[in-house]
């Protein structure tokens, strides 16, 4: 067996993962990565210069806020946030994300 | 509402793909895209040569052929096949898969 090449249970994944807002890498495809990350509460509003971002609920609700609206996403929906557009995520409850972005995407993007 | 930033709700676009094999864009993430597909019966042996490929189980069993074995993957599992690594997806039943990879990606790699 090549040991690189493991399935990777996203369960698993996220029972590893402490806290919220701390996304741990599952996978990476070229310049991208595939993320695991739990989010509750309200994160920060910010942009990405140069990075879309692609977020897919696994578990729960989570709230994308747009300045144009919100957006509501259950499991087995994603949204693709496109470079240099204002978001804020948001989740009353615990939710359960798979992200994928590119390796540079820095968490708060212009917020740091 | 900005029309382009939209919820896709997976099951739906699944639910419009018709036929095994043919993957349907759901998102564009940088040079990436994530795709919904349903396989059913054994692919070709295969690689890519300059793109990683991400296979995530949405639902169904995935068994994905490597030269060393094979993986089994279940519902919230996922493996990435790394560019080079000649790899066989096939399922016995009908099973449903998010791709993530380069959109430079062709179906079938060298086996074109």
């Amino acid at each position: 067996m090549t040991p690189e090449i493991e399935v990777v249970n996203l369960r698993d994944a996220l029972s590893n993962v402490a806290g919220h807002w701390s996304p741990a890498v599952v996978g990476a495809v070229n310049d991208c990565q595939a993320k695991v990350v739990k989010l509750q509460g309200e994160f920060v509003w910010h942009r990405h210069e140069a990075e879309d971002e692609l977020f897919l609920v696994l578990q729960g609700t989570l709230t994308m806020r747009l300045r144009d609206g919100e957006r509501v996403l259950r499991a087995g929906e994603l949204i693709v946030i496109p470079r240099g557009v204002e978001h804020c995520p948001a989740a009353e409850e615990e939710v359960h994300v798979l992200l994928f972005e590119p390796a540079t995407t820095r968490r708060r993007g212009n917020a740091d």
